[in-house]
């Protein structure tokens, strides 16, 4: 019998580790047990399809379960792997369907296993569900056009505000709460006062610095409302978006590794330190941060779809690396494109970084061309080095993606003063004579 | 009497080195002479001034003489300067409302006198210009309200295409006309055809190979038509865009050296050599090109803006140095953004560099994501040492930007091997969950 690759987790990093150990390896028994009945969803589609635009769930998929079949990948969906022995190179898998317990031996494991959403451990709290799978989106598309006219969003995070969004969207009146002063922790407060700004454009009453106390039900059982501790907000729709942590449990008590930021240790090989031939990749491991020099938890599909690529190599005796992240992230929210890279201010600070910030308004395109508007940067860069160490943009439609330009930028180590002179593309429909990148690292360079 | 600096040209370079001239010595005098009656207009506006998509001619202009004025510069518009005694730091101006010749002192000289258009030198073509002044443009637009059906425009760069396009707006059946077997030469030619598609997409006729002979002129002297090796074209309006050369003649007789790509040359200070207080800036000039290692004369407001303000500031004390160009443009035609930056396949093999191509066609959102639509990224990197050396993008609106992270890579002088792991931002309105720019290099660094 051939060596066989098992694979717990089949979604980006999982789906992306089997595909690439397919076309390395067309001989090597690959088998994917997946919890849910998808594989490869697009999790980040889910509050466009609350929204309804993204109307069909199967566009959420990228890859069905019969399509990696069809590609040599033995896919088990509606499968819980529940332990792992890694003398033994055995899983103990419940096919949950059946409600059959089996063994599956493996030669190598990749463990992709993702995140748990953390509602808050609240009275009522278990009449609410997390909308991060596409059935519990179908469940609350299915509520909302049950009726109701008020909703509330717990937590003002990207998908809070996504979700809260996505609300709007289906003529609800929509209250977004969050226990934090600022929306957006993952920017510095100025920067997040423009995203708040357009949320309450788009009518979303936003509390905050508001702890939520108790989910209020009715007599069914079926929320009508949250007790926070600015008072009671009365609605029929109650969606937490309270963040999410990394699904470490089976791995643990596997024996592997957990690291300093509670996701599983893995090396730039994704190998888990100590255990040959055991991967792990995605939402549920820690990845090198290229600035603060530490590991830390980031959930984002970009990162576990290269994670998984390189597990799927390395296990088929390639040799990638992965060379790290900068943090940077955007979201599309009420008409605003938010994006961020590298550390924010008040990041910088918590290390110790001495840096000068600076932030200008300009305009995404010519001044006078037809759709020009407003967007913001904030640049952050070292006292003394002058190197960027971060960059956050708030603005309209196009102003986010140029947050790409200064992820490269850091990852190349450039100085304000280099950056200010970079061949940046100009037209009047695009940006200005001058990219607002260019005025920003200006305006950094003369401080 | 105290030091003053005088300025030939009172556009993007011009008026941008008076500008910061002003910021930094309060008390210099500072004077611009403008042939034409405007400062600091968008040259690259006039398309759509001519569509009508930019109505105001007012609109296209940054900053007024007035405004400049009131900044303390002693803008002199409808002045032209004849000659340039470099000896006696005079200069020869005339008056064009007056018909006045006078003389006027410098201590120190910025020369940004721009560029010409070169219309072929054809029988005829005395009754057409090329619309590239407000003036200009505003006689075009009163031409086409006067009425007419067909338009030709000669020249299938970006600003034939622009122009072109614009003539589609206003209803006119449009012919566009080129010499070369493609469109848009600054790209290869794989790349050009998606552009020949968009344009043929809104009902432009293209003819290439075609060489230009005539303009047919009616009986009272006015285009009906152009005549070509490819047969006759009936048009009422006859649009030329066959290019610029730099506008050196006024220089060049004041004994200011000329560079090989025939534009005005300067060091990296903007600096005429050997010619102390004389600076020069903008499309007059040659830039240094980065990867190809030697002058070359581009003209595009970014440079003019970035060259007039080192210009502005070294001749007050100041010490910038301009670092070179990658050759980046962009151009919205046809509902494509066509971006490019470094060397093209075909540039990389006139000059003698060995290189691999690859290209990837992929979508600008996720896609599922409503509005998402093609795009093609095409890279050209070093075959031995794997660097990034070029970049072409066409594709649907949003597409083009990409091309400021590529350029950002070229710039930092990075491989494709290292590019493909670059952290950049996803969402799905904004991209897959491999950005284009990943998709591209990582399927440059297969090869």
């Amino acid at each position: 019998m051939g060596q066989r690759l098992a694979i717990i987790g089949g979604d980006a990093a999982g789906m992306s580790a089997a595909a690439n150990a397919r076309r390395r390896d067309p001989d090597l028994g690959i088998v994917a047990f997946e919890r849910s009945g998808y594989t490869s969803f697009s999790a980040c589609g889910i509050p466009y399809h609350v929204a309804g635009l993204v109307d069909e769930s199967d566009d959420l998929i990228a890859r069905s379960p019969d399509q990696h079949r069809a590609n040599g990948i033995d896919v088990r969906i509606r499968h819980e792997v529940l332990a792992v022995d890694l003398a033994r190179r055995e899983l103990t898998v419940l096919d949950r369907n059946a409600r059959r317990e089996s063994t599956e031996p493996f030669d190598q494991l990749v463990v992709a296993t993702g995140a748990h959403a953390t509602p808050p451990p609240i009275p009522g709290v278990e009449a609410t569900e997390p909308a991060r799978t596409i059935d519990a989106a179908g469940r609350l598309r299915g509520q909302i056009l049950r009726g109701g006219a008020d909703a509330v969003v717990i937590g003002g995070g990207y998908i809070g505000l996504e979700m809260a969004e996505a609300l709007v969207h289906r003529n609800l009146r929509v209250t977004l709460v969050d226990r934090e002063p600022q929306l957006m922790t993952t920017l510095d407060a100025d920067m997040a006062a423009h995203v708040q700004d357009a949320a309450e454009g788009q009518d979303i009453r936003v509390v905050l610095s508001a702890q939520v106390e108790e989910v209020l039900l009715d007599g069914d059982g079926r929320p009508r409302g949250v007790r926070t501790s600015d008072g009671d907000i009365a609605a029929e729709h109650v969606v937490m978006a309270t963040g999410v942590r990394p699904a470490t449990e089976v791995a643990e008590a596997a024996g592997l590794e957990i690291g300093e930021s509670g996701a599983l240790r893995v090396d730039d090989h994704q190998r888990c330190p100590g255990h040959d031939g055991v991967w792990a990749a995605g939402d549920c491991v820690e990845s090198w941060h290229r600035l603060l020099e530490r590991p830390v938890n980031l959930q984002l599909g970009t990162h576990a779809n290269k994670q998984g690529r390189i597990a799927g190599v390395n296990a088929t005796g390639g040799d990638l690396a992965f060379p790290g992240v900068l943090g940077t992230a955007i979201s599309r929210i009420c008409h605003r494109e938010i994006a961020r890279t590298g550390l924010s201010e008040s990041e910088a600070e918590a290390a110790a970084i001495d840096v000068v910030a600076t932030t200008v308004k300009t305009d995404t395109r010519a001044a006078y061309f037809p759709g020009s508007a407003s967007m913001w940067v904030k640049l952050v860069a070292g006292r003394e080095d002058r190197r960027l160490l971060g960059a956050q943009i708030v603005g309209s439609q196009t102003a986010g993606k140029r947050i790409d330009t200064l992820a490269t930028c850091i990852w190349a180590g450039m100085t304000v003063d280099e950056i200010q002179w970079l061949d940046l593309a100009y037209a009047p429909p695009v940006s200005g004579v001058l990219d607002p990148v260019l005025v920003a690292a200006r305006a950094a360079a003369k401080r």
